[in-house]
Protein backbone atom coordinates (compact mmCIF):
# COMPACT_ATOMS: atom_id res chain seq x y z
CA UNK A 1 0.00 0.00 0.00
CA UNK A 2 2.93 2.05 1.15
CA UNK A 3 6.20 2.98 -0.60
CA UNK A 4 9.15 2.05 2.06
CA UNK A 5 10.30 5.15 3.35
CA UNK A 6 8.87 7.05 5.88
CA UNK A 7 8.18 10.95 6.31
CA UNK A 8 8.78 11.48 10.58
CA UNK A 9 7.13 14.42 11.71
CA UNK A 10 9.60 15.15 14.76
CA UNK A 11 8.07 17.49 17.67
CA UNK A 12 10.93 19.95 19.41
CA UNK A 13 10.40 21.56 23.13
CA UNK A 14 8.48 24.56 22.97
CA UNK A 15 10.27 25.99 26.38
CA UNK A 16 13.26 25.80 28.49
CA UNK A 17 12.01 22.96 29.99
CA UNK A 18 14.25 19.47 29.43
CA UNK A 19 13.60 17.19 26.89
CA UNK A 20 12.62 14.74 29.35
CA UNK A 21 9.48 15.98 30.28
CA UNK A 22 8.33 17.07 27.06
CA UNK A 23 9.24 14.37 24.84
CA UNK A 24 9.40 10.79 24.63
CA UNK A 25 12.53 8.44 25.34
CA UNK A 26 12.01 6.79 22.25
CA UNK A 27 11.95 9.71 19.71
CA UNK A 28 15.48 10.57 19.71
CA UNK A 29 16.25 6.90 18.81
CA UNK A 30 13.81 7.46 15.99
CA UNK A 31 15.93 10.70 14.97
CA UNK A 32 19.39 9.48 15.73
CA UNK A 33 18.44 6.85 12.49
CA UNK A 34 18.04 10.00 10.09
CA UNK A 35 20.35 11.81 7.66
CA UNK A 36 17.55 14.14 6.28
CA UNK A 37 15.30 17.10 7.60
CA UNK A 38 12.61 18.93 6.44
CA UNK A 39 13.04 21.90 9.17
CA UNK A 40 11.44 25.62 9.45
CA UNK A 41 15.22 26.81 10.69
CA UNK A 42 18.56 25.34 9.85
CA UNK A 43 20.50 26.90 13.51
CA UNK A 44 17.62 25.71 15.49
CA UNK A 45 17.57 22.35 13.98
CA UNK A 46 20.35 21.59 14.46
CA UNK A 47 20.76 23.14 17.84
CA UNK A 48 17.63 20.64 18.81
CA UNK A 49 19.55 17.44 17.41
CA UNK A 50 22.86 18.40 19.32
CA UNK A 51 20.74 18.30 22.99
CA UNK A 52 18.95 15.43 21.59
CA UNK A 53 22.12 13.37 20.86
CA UNK A 54 24.98 14.84 22.13
CA UNK A 55 27.25 12.86 20.08
CA UNK A 56 25.72 13.17 16.70
CA UNK A 57 27.52 14.52 13.27
CA UNK A 58 25.63 17.59 12.47
CA UNK A 59 27.84 17.91 9.13
CA UNK A 60 26.76 14.03 8.21
CA UNK A 61 23.40 15.90 7.94
CA UNK A 62 21.66 17.61 5.20
CA UNK A 63 18.79 19.90 5.63
CA UNK A 64 16.46 21.91 3.68
CA UNK A 65 14.84 25.02 4.63
CA UNK A 66 10.80 25.19 4.69
CA UNK A 67 9.32 28.76 6.22
CA UNK A 68 7.63 31.42 4.96
CA UNK A 69 10.29 32.74 2.58
CA UNK A 70 10.29 29.20 0.49
CA UNK A 71 9.01 29.17 -2.64
CA UNK A 72 6.68 26.16 -2.38
CA UNK A 73 7.76 25.06 -6.06
CA UNK A 74 10.90 24.03 -4.37
CA UNK A 75 9.39 21.97 -1.60
CA UNK A 76 8.63 18.65 -3.87
CA UNK A 77 11.98 18.62 -4.79
CA UNK A 78 13.09 18.59 -0.86
CA UNK A 79 11.60 15.19 -0.97
CA UNK A 80 14.19 13.41 -3.16
CA UNK A 81 16.09 11.31 -0.49
CA UNK A 82 12.37 9.85 0.27
CA UNK A 83 11.53 9.29 -3.42
CA UNK A 84 15.64 6.95 -3.40
CA UNK A 85 14.03 5.35 0.06
CA UNK A 86 15.65 7.26 2.98
CA UNK A 87 13.70 8.37 5.74
CA UNK A 88 13.10 11.75 6.13
CA UNK A 89 12.19 14.17 9.32
CA UNK A 90 10.28 17.07 9.12
CA UNK A 91 10.59 19.56 12.18
CA UNK A 92 9.08 22.93 13.53
CA UNK A 93 10.73 25.79 15.24
CA UNK A 94 8.58 25.01 18.41
CA UNK A 95 6.28 21.62 19.02
CA UNK A 96 4.40 19.78 16.28
CA UNK A 97 5.80 20.04 12.44
CA UNK A 98 2.86 20.73 10.20
CA UNK A 99 0.73 22.66 12.90
CA UNK A 100 0.44 26.21 13.09
CA UNK A 101 3.37 26.24 10.84
CA UNK A 102 4.75 25.87 6.70
CA UNK A 103 5.61 21.89 7.34
CA UNK A 104 2.07 20.67 5.77
CA UNK A 105 2.97 21.35 2.50
CA UNK A 106 6.34 18.77 2.16
CA UNK A 107 3.44 16.55 4.85
CA UNK A 108 0.75 16.92 1.63
CA UNK A 109 3.26 15.88 -1.03
CA UNK A 110 4.43 12.72 0.88
CA UNK A 111 1.15 11.39 1.16
CA UNK A 112 0.58 12.52 -2.63
CA UNK A 113 3.42 10.05 -3.49
CA UNK A 114 2.26 7.49 -1.25
CA UNK A 115 4.82 7.39 1.27
CA UNK A 116 4.49 6.79 4.84
CA UNK A 117 3.68 9.39 7.56
CA UNK A 118 4.66 8.72 10.91
CA UNK A 119 3.61 11.53 13.45
CA UNK A 120 5.92 11.40 16.88
CA UNK A 121 4.44 12.16 20.13
CA UNK A 122 5.46 15.88 21.38
CA UNK A 123 3.75 18.81 23.21
CA UNK A 124 1.24 20.96 20.90
CA UNK A 125 0.56 24.60 22.79
CA UNK A 126 -3.00 24.42 20.86
CA UNK A 127 -3.85 20.70 22.49
CA UNK A 128 -2.27 21.62 25.88
CA UNK A 129 -4.23 24.52 25.65
CA UNK A 130 -7.15 23.06 25.23
CA UNK A 131 -6.69 20.34 28.04
CA UNK A 132 -6.26 22.95 30.65
CA UNK A 133 -9.67 25.53 29.72
CA UNK A 134 -11.60 23.28 30.95
CA UNK A 135 -13.82 23.88 27.35
CA UNK A 136 -15.44 21.86 25.65
CA UNK A 137 -12.41 19.18 24.38
CA UNK A 138 -15.24 17.46 22.19
CA UNK A 139 -15.75 20.21 19.86
CA UNK A 140 -13.42 23.08 18.82
CA UNK A 141 -11.83 25.06 15.87
CA UNK A 142 -8.50 26.65 16.21
CA UNK A 143 -8.78 29.58 14.26
CA UNK A 144 -5.09 30.94 14.03
CA UNK A 145 -5.12 34.82 14.31
CA UNK A 146 -7.68 37.44 14.49
CA UNK A 147 -7.83 39.94 11.64
CA UNK A 148 -5.53 43.05 12.85
CA UNK A 149 -7.92 45.90 12.01
CA UNK A 150 -10.00 46.71 15.22
CA UNK A 151 -13.67 46.48 13.58
CA UNK A 152 -12.87 43.27 11.27
CA UNK A 153 -11.44 41.89 14.63
CA UNK A 154 -14.77 42.24 16.59
CA UNK A 155 -17.19 41.46 13.61
CA UNK A 156 -14.51 38.11 13.68
CA UNK A 157 -14.74 37.68 17.40
CA UNK A 158 -18.65 37.69 17.50
CA UNK A 159 -18.94 35.44 14.90
CA UNK A 160 -16.99 33.01 16.55
CA UNK A 161 -18.60 33.73 19.91
CA UNK A 162 -22.07 32.81 18.43
CA UNK A 163 -20.42 29.96 16.49
CA UNK A 164 -19.15 28.69 20.00
CA UNK A 165 -22.80 29.71 22.28
CA UNK A 166 -25.13 27.97 19.09
CA UNK A 167 -22.19 24.59 18.47
CA UNK A 168 -20.60 24.49 22.24
CA UNK A 169 -17.56 24.85 20.12
CA UNK A 170 -14.22 25.79 22.06
CA UNK A 171 -12.89 28.44 19.51
CA UNK A 172 -8.76 28.81 19.59
CA UNK A 173 -6.95 31.51 18.71
CA UNK A 174 -3.04 32.79 18.38
CA UNK A 175 -1.31 36.45 18.15
CA UNK A 176 2.01 36.87 17.38
CA UNK A 177 3.24 37.50 20.93
CA UNK A 178 4.66 41.23 21.19
CA UNK A 179 0.67 41.94 20.61
CA UNK A 180 -0.65 39.48 23.22
CA UNK A 181 -1.56 42.03 26.09
CA UNK A 182 -3.30 44.12 23.51
CA UNK A 183 -5.50 41.04 22.02
CA UNK A 184 -6.48 39.85 25.86
CA UNK A 185 -7.75 43.50 26.52
CA UNK A 186 -9.56 43.72 23.54
CA UNK A 187 -11.03 40.26 24.25
CA UNK A 188 -12.24 41.45 27.88
CA UNK A 189 -13.68 44.52 26.44
CA UNK A 190 -15.52 42.82 23.46
CA UNK A 191 -16.88 39.54 24.91
CA UNK A 192 -19.86 38.96 26.09
CA UNK A 193 -20.22 38.91 30.10
CA UNK A 194 -21.25 35.04 30.20
CA UNK A 195 -18.57 33.74 27.68
CA UNK A 196 -15.33 32.40 29.45
CA UNK A 197 -12.15 33.31 28.08
CA UNK A 198 -8.92 30.99 29.09
CA UNK A 199 -4.91 32.35 28.37
CA UNK A 200 -2.52 29.51 28.02
CA UNK A 201 0.64 31.05 28.31
CA UNK A 202 4.28 29.58 28.42
CA UNK A 203 3.11 25.94 28.37
CA UNK A 204 5.47 23.21 29.58
CA UNK A 205 7.95 25.51 31.12
CA UNK A 206 8.17 24.59 34.90
CA UNK A 207 8.24 28.34 36.00
CA UNK A 208 6.62 30.32 33.84
CA UNK A 209 3.86 28.41 32.82
CA UNK A 210 -0.21 29.74 33.56
CA UNK A 211 -3.36 28.83 31.97
CA UNK A 212 -6.11 30.57 33.93
CA UNK A 213 -10.01 31.00 32.55
CA UNK A 214 -12.11 33.69 33.52
CA UNK A 215 -14.99 35.68 32.37
CA UNK A 216 -14.29 38.70 31.34
CA UNK A 217 -14.93 40.95 34.33
CA UNK A 218 -12.22 38.51 36.35
CA UNK A 219 -9.98 38.93 33.62
CA UNK A 220 -10.07 42.92 34.28
CA UNK A 221 -9.89 42.79 37.90
CA UNK A 222 -7.16 40.06 37.89
CA UNK A 223 -5.72 42.68 35.00
CA UNK A 224 -5.96 45.97 37.38
CA UNK A 225 -4.91 43.80 40.98
CA UNK A 226 -2.10 42.16 39.46
CA UNK A 227 -0.76 43.30 36.52
CA UNK A 228 2.22 41.74 36.36
CA UNK A 229 0.24 38.08 36.88
CA UNK A 230 -1.06 38.54 33.28
CA UNK A 231 1.81 40.47 31.65
CA UNK A 232 1.35 38.03 28.55
CA UNK A 233 3.37 40.25 26.15
CA UNK A 234 6.29 38.35 23.86
CA UNK A 235 5.49 35.41 25.83
CA UNK A 236 3.89 32.33 23.67
CA UNK A 237 0.09 32.56 24.51
CA UNK A 238 -2.84 30.82 23.19
CA UNK A 239 -5.75 32.05 23.44
CA UNK A 240 -9.65 30.29 23.81
CA UNK A 241 -13.35 30.99 24.12
CA UNK A 242 -16.43 29.34 25.11
CA UNK A 243 -19.93 30.66 25.19
CA UNK A 244 -21.46 27.27 25.20
CA UNK A 245 -23.06 25.26 28.10
CA UNK A 246 -20.85 23.79 30.89
CA UNK A 247 -22.71 20.44 31.13
CA UNK A 248 -21.81 19.41 27.27
CA UNK A 249 -17.94 19.59 28.45
CA UNK A 250 -18.90 16.52 30.28
CA UNK A 251 -20.85 14.58 27.83
CA UNK A 252 -19.02 11.88 27.10
CA UNK A 253 -17.93 9.24 23.95
CA UNK A 254 -21.23 7.44 23.34
CA UNK A 255 -23.44 9.93 25.09
CA UNK A 256 -21.80 13.03 22.94
CA UNK A 257 -22.94 10.40 19.98
CA UNK A 258 -26.09 10.93 20.49
CA UNK A 259 -26.21 14.56 22.36
CA UNK A 260 -24.60 15.95 18.80
CA UNK A 261 -27.08 14.42 16.78
CA UNK A 262 -30.26 16.05 18.90
CA UNK A 263 -28.24 19.61 18.78
CA UNK A 264 -27.73 19.39 15.57
CA UNK A 265 -31.37 19.00 14.95
CA UNK A 266 -32.25 21.32 17.52
CA UNK A 267 -30.42 23.94 15.94
CA UNK A 268 -30.07 23.98 12.87
CA UNK B 1 -3.28 34.51 41.56
CA UNK B 2 -3.66 30.97 41.98
CA UNK B 3 -4.08 28.74 45.22
CA UNK B 4 -1.29 26.05 45.96
CA UNK B 5 -2.46 22.26 44.69
CA UNK B 6 -1.97 21.43 41.03
CA UNK B 7 -4.91 19.55 38.94
CA UNK B 8 -2.27 17.46 36.67
CA UNK B 9 -3.77 16.33 33.32
CA UNK B 10 -1.62 13.20 32.77
CA UNK B 11 -2.17 11.22 29.30
CA UNK B 12 -2.20 7.87 29.22
CA UNK B 13 -0.94 5.48 26.31
CA UNK B 14 -3.64 5.05 22.88
CA UNK B 15 -2.11 1.61 22.16
CA UNK B 16 0.63 -1.28 22.87
CA UNK B 17 3.77 0.89 22.17
CA UNK B 18 5.68 1.48 24.71
CA UNK B 19 5.49 4.10 26.73
CA UNK B 20 8.70 5.09 26.50
CA UNK B 21 7.81 5.69 22.75
CA UNK B 22 4.56 7.92 23.64
CA UNK B 23 5.02 9.93 26.96
CA UNK B 24 8.13 11.55 28.61
CA UNK B 25 9.78 10.19 31.06
CA UNK B 26 9.10 13.11 33.43
CA UNK B 27 5.56 12.28 33.12
CA UNK B 28 6.37 9.23 35.74
CA UNK B 29 7.84 11.29 38.52
CA UNK B 30 5.10 13.68 39.07
CA UNK B 31 2.36 10.24 38.79
CA UNK B 32 4.41 8.82 41.24
CA UNK B 33 3.87 12.22 43.88
CA UNK B 34 0.11 12.08 43.15
CA UNK B 35 -2.36 9.98 45.61
CA UNK B 36 -5.95 11.50 44.17
CA UNK B 37 -7.03 10.99 40.75
CA UNK B 38 -10.36 11.65 38.56
CA UNK B 39 -10.31 8.71 36.42
CA UNK B 40 -12.58 7.38 33.60
CA UNK B 41 -12.22 4.00 34.35
CA UNK B 42 -10.56 2.87 37.73
CA UNK B 43 -9.34 -0.63 36.55
CA UNK B 44 -7.89 0.71 33.43
CA UNK B 45 -6.43 3.86 35.51
CA UNK B 46 -4.86 1.20 37.97
CA UNK B 47 -3.27 -0.89 35.26
CA UNK B 48 -1.44 2.09 33.75
CA UNK B 49 -0.28 2.95 37.03
CA UNK B 50 1.06 0.06 37.50
CA UNK B 51 3.00 -0.22 33.95
CA UNK B 52 4.54 3.46 34.76
CA UNK B 53 5.01 2.64 38.42
CA UNK B 54 5.56 -1.26 38.92
CA UNK B 55 6.39 -0.55 42.42
CA UNK B 56 3.59 1.66 43.02
CA UNK B 57 1.28 0.78 46.42
CA UNK B 58 -2.40 1.02 44.66
CA UNK B 59 -4.19 0.31 47.97
CA UNK B 60 -2.70 3.98 49.14
CA UNK B 61 -4.34 5.89 46.23
CA UNK B 62 -7.62 7.61 46.18
CA UNK B 63 -10.00 7.39 42.38
CA UNK B 64 -12.95 8.79 41.44
CA UNK B 65 -14.62 7.82 38.31
CA UNK B 66 -15.94 10.64 36.33
CA UNK B 67 -17.32 8.69 32.66
CA UNK B 68 -20.96 8.90 31.07
CA UNK B 69 -22.46 7.36 34.34
CA UNK B 70 -21.49 10.07 36.63
CA UNK B 71 -23.80 12.33 38.08
CA UNK B 72 -22.53 15.75 37.07
CA UNK B 73 -23.56 17.17 40.31
CA UNK B 74 -21.09 14.83 41.91
CA UNK B 75 -18.11 16.06 40.19
CA UNK B 76 -17.56 19.06 42.39
CA UNK B 77 -16.98 17.14 45.16
CA UNK B 78 -14.32 14.90 43.33
CA UNK B 79 -11.67 18.32 44.10
CA UNK B 80 -11.80 17.92 47.85
CA UNK B 81 -8.33 16.66 47.81
CA UNK B 82 -7.36 20.00 45.82
CA UNK B 83 -9.39 22.31 48.20
CA UNK B 84 -7.29 20.09 50.85
CA UNK B 85 -4.43 20.89 49.41
CA UNK B 86 -3.12 17.71 47.81
CA UNK B 87 -2.39 17.71 44.07
CA UNK B 88 -4.53 15.70 41.90
CA UNK B 89 -4.57 13.36 38.13
CA UNK B 90 -7.40 13.52 35.41
CA UNK B 91 -6.84 10.45 33.36
CA UNK B 92 -8.58 9.23 30.40
CA UNK B 93 -9.01 5.72 29.02
CA UNK B 94 -6.72 6.88 26.19
CA UNK B 95 -4.34 9.47 25.45
CA UNK B 96 -5.08 12.86 26.16
CA UNK B 97 -7.68 13.61 29.18
CA UNK B 98 -10.36 16.15 28.60
CA UNK B 99 -9.90 15.76 24.58
CA UNK B 100 -13.01 13.91 23.49
CA UNK B 101 -13.70 12.42 26.91
CA UNK B 102 -15.69 13.75 30.08
CA UNK B 103 -12.94 14.89 32.26
CA UNK B 104 -13.11 18.16 31.01
CA UNK B 105 -15.75 19.01 33.66
CA UNK B 106 -13.48 18.53 36.27
CA UNK B 107 -11.03 20.90 35.25
CA UNK B 108 -13.96 23.51 34.66
CA UNK B 109 -14.30 23.32 38.34
CA UNK B 110 -10.60 23.72 38.92
CA UNK B 111 -10.43 26.50 37.10
CA UNK B 112 -13.63 28.42 38.40
CA UNK B 113 -12.11 28.02 42.05
CA UNK B 114 -8.65 28.82 40.88
CA UNK B 115 -6.73 26.13 40.82
CA UNK B 116 -3.29 25.00 39.11
CA UNK B 117 -3.97 23.42 36.06
CA UNK B 118 -1.03 21.66 34.40
CA UNK B 119 -1.58 19.70 31.32
CA UNK B 120 1.13 17.18 30.49
CA UNK B 121 2.86 16.18 27.36
CA UNK B 122 1.12 13.34 25.83
CA UNK B 123 -0.19 11.18 22.41
CA UNK B 124 -3.34 13.25 20.62
CA UNK B 125 -5.22 10.76 17.85
CA UNK B 126 -6.66 14.11 16.99
CA UNK B 127 -3.72 16.47 16.67
CA UNK B 128 -1.21 13.48 15.41
CA UNK B 129 -3.67 13.28 12.62
CA UNK B 130 -3.77 16.71 11.56
CA UNK B 131 -0.07 16.58 11.78
CA UNK B 132 0.25 13.56 9.56
CA UNK B 133 -2.75 14.35 7.44
CA UNK B 134 -0.80 16.74 5.23
CA UNK B 135 -3.65 19.13 5.54
CA UNK B 136 -4.74 22.66 6.91
CA UNK B 137 -2.48 23.06 10.48
CA UNK B 138 -3.44 26.62 10.84
CA UNK B 139 -7.31 26.19 10.66
CA UNK B 140 -9.00 23.30 11.21
CA UNK B 141 -12.34 21.91 13.14
CA UNK B 142 -12.94 19.18 15.64
CA UNK B 143 -16.33 18.01 14.90
CA UNK B 144 -17.06 14.78 17.10
CA UNK B 145 -19.38 12.12 15.53
CA UNK B 146 -21.72 12.91 12.67
CA UNK B 147 -25.42 12.50 12.93
CA UNK B 148 -26.31 8.39 12.92
CA UNK B 149 -29.15 9.10 10.47
CA UNK B 150 -28.06 9.05 6.42
CA UNK B 151 -30.02 12.11 5.51
CA UNK B 152 -28.41 13.76 8.62
CA UNK B 153 -25.09 12.93 8.16
CA UNK B 154 -25.13 13.87 4.08
CA UNK B 155 -26.04 17.21 5.38
CA UNK B 156 -24.09 17.70 8.15
CA UNK B 157 -20.97 16.83 5.82
CA UNK B 158 -21.65 19.30 3.08
CA UNK B 159 -21.98 21.76 5.42
CA UNK B 160 -18.54 21.08 6.89
CA UNK B 161 -17.29 20.43 3.16
CA UNK B 162 -18.39 23.90 2.45
CA UNK B 163 -16.58 25.25 5.27
CA UNK B 164 -13.42 23.43 4.67
CA UNK B 165 -13.66 24.58 0.91
CA UNK B 166 -14.51 28.44 2.11
CA UNK B 167 -12.03 28.63 4.96
CA UNK B 168 -9.57 26.58 4.33
CA UNK B 169 -10.27 24.99 7.56
CA UNK B 170 -9.28 20.81 8.27
CA UNK B 171 -12.53 18.93 9.22
CA UNK B 172 -12.39 16.11 11.62
CA UNK B 173 -14.28 13.62 12.87
CA UNK B 174 -14.52 10.39 14.45
CA UNK B 175 -16.85 7.31 15.01
CA UNK B 176 -17.64 4.71 17.18
CA UNK B 177 -15.01 2.17 15.81
CA UNK B 178 -17.39 -0.62 14.52
CA UNK B 179 -18.86 1.93 12.26
CA UNK B 180 -15.55 3.18 11.26
CA UNK B 181 -16.14 1.35 7.69
CA UNK B 182 -19.38 1.95 6.82
CA UNK B 183 -18.12 5.72 8.03
CA UNK B 184 -15.16 5.42 5.04
CA UNK B 185 -17.80 4.13 2.46
CA UNK B 186 -20.13 6.86 3.15
CA UNK B 187 -17.53 9.96 3.03
CA UNK B 188 -16.26 8.11 -0.22
CA UNK B 189 -19.56 8.48 -2.14
CA UNK B 190 -20.62 11.77 -0.60
CA UNK B 191 -17.31 13.89 -0.96
CA UNK B 192 -17.03 15.75 -3.70
CA UNK B 193 -14.54 14.57 -6.06
CA UNK B 194 -11.75 17.32 -5.46
CA UNK B 195 -12.19 17.00 -1.10
CA UNK B 196 -9.26 14.94 0.02
CA UNK B 197 -10.03 12.60 2.79
CA UNK B 198 -7.69 11.62 5.73
CA UNK B 199 -8.11 8.09 8.06
CA UNK B 200 -5.69 7.86 10.65
CA UNK B 201 -5.87 4.88 11.83
CA UNK B 202 -3.73 2.73 15.03
CA UNK B 203 -1.79 6.11 15.81
CA UNK B 204 1.38 5.36 17.70
CA UNK B 205 1.30 1.12 17.16
CA UNK B 206 3.88 0.70 15.78
CA UNK B 207 3.09 -2.47 13.54
CA UNK B 208 -0.29 -1.12 12.57
CA UNK B 209 -0.71 2.36 12.81
CA UNK B 210 -1.61 3.96 8.88
CA UNK B 211 -2.21 7.57 7.92
CA UNK B 212 -3.56 7.74 4.33
CA UNK B 213 -4.95 10.92 2.62
CA UNK B 214 -6.55 10.28 -0.54
CA UNK B 215 -9.50 11.82 -2.96
CA UNK B 216 -12.77 9.82 -2.90
CA UNK B 217 -11.74 7.88 -5.97
CA UNK B 218 -8.21 6.93 -4.72
CA UNK B 219 -10.02 5.47 -1.43
CA UNK B 220 -12.44 3.40 -3.82
CA UNK B 221 -9.60 2.06 -5.76
CA UNK B 222 -7.55 1.14 -2.62
CA UNK B 223 -10.81 -0.66 -1.17
CA UNK B 224 -11.51 -2.88 -4.30
CA UNK B 225 -7.73 -3.61 -5.05
CA UNK B 226 -6.55 -4.36 -1.21
CA UNK B 227 -9.42 -4.09 1.44
CA UNK B 228 -7.15 -5.61 3.96
CA UNK B 229 -5.70 -2.91 4.44
CA UNK B 230 -8.46 -0.21 4.54
CA UNK B 231 -10.30 -2.56 7.29
CA UNK B 232 -10.57 -0.20 10.11
CA UNK B 233 -13.50 -2.08 11.88
CA UNK B 234 -12.74 -1.60 15.50
CA UNK B 235 -10.04 0.20 15.03
CA UNK B 236 -9.23 3.22 16.34
CA UNK B 237 -9.40 5.83 13.67
CA UNK B 238 -9.87 9.82 13.36
CA UNK B 239 -11.60 11.07 9.45
CA UNK B 240 -10.91 14.36 8.03
CA UNK B 241 -11.46 16.07 5.05
CA UNK B 242 -9.63 18.79 3.24
CA UNK B 243 -11.39 20.71 0.67
CA UNK B 244 -9.41 24.16 0.31
CA UNK B 245 -6.58 25.21 -1.68
CA UNK B 246 -3.36 23.49 -1.14
CA UNK B 247 -1.32 26.49 -1.23
CA UNK B 248 -3.04 27.59 2.51
CA UNK B 249 -1.08 24.79 4.10
CA UNK B 250 2.15 26.31 3.40
CA UNK B 251 1.33 29.96 4.61
CA UNK B 252 3.16 30.53 7.75
CA UNK B 253 2.38 31.63 10.51
CA UNK B 254 2.76 35.64 9.85
CA UNK B 255 2.49 35.40 6.33
CA UNK B 256 -0.70 33.56 7.07
CA UNK B 257 -1.63 36.70 9.62
CA UNK B 258 -2.49 39.03 6.88
CA UNK B 259 -3.31 36.15 4.18
CA UNK B 260 -6.19 35.10 7.01
CA UNK B 261 -7.46 38.76 7.09
CA UNK B 262 -7.28 38.97 3.17
CA UNK B 263 -8.79 35.86 2.73
CA UNK B 264 -11.67 36.98 5.32
CA UNK B 265 -12.46 40.10 3.30
CA UNK B 266 -12.85 38.20 0.09
CA UNK B 267 -14.98 35.26 1.41
CA UNK B 268 -17.45 37.44 4.00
Amino acid sequence: MEKSATLYLVPVGMSDAPYSSVLPAGNGEIISRLKYFIVENVREARRFLKRVDPGIDISSLRFFELNRHTDSDAVAGFLEPLRRGDDMGVMSDAGCPAVADPGALAVAIAQEEGFRVRPLVGPSSILMAIMASGFNGQGFSFRGYLPIDDSEKAEALKRYENESRRNAMTQIFIETPYRNSKLLKFLTDHLSDSTLLCVACDLTDPDKEFVRTLNPAGWRRLMSSDPSAVNIDKRPAVFLIYAGDRMEVQQTKRKNHYHKRNSINKHR
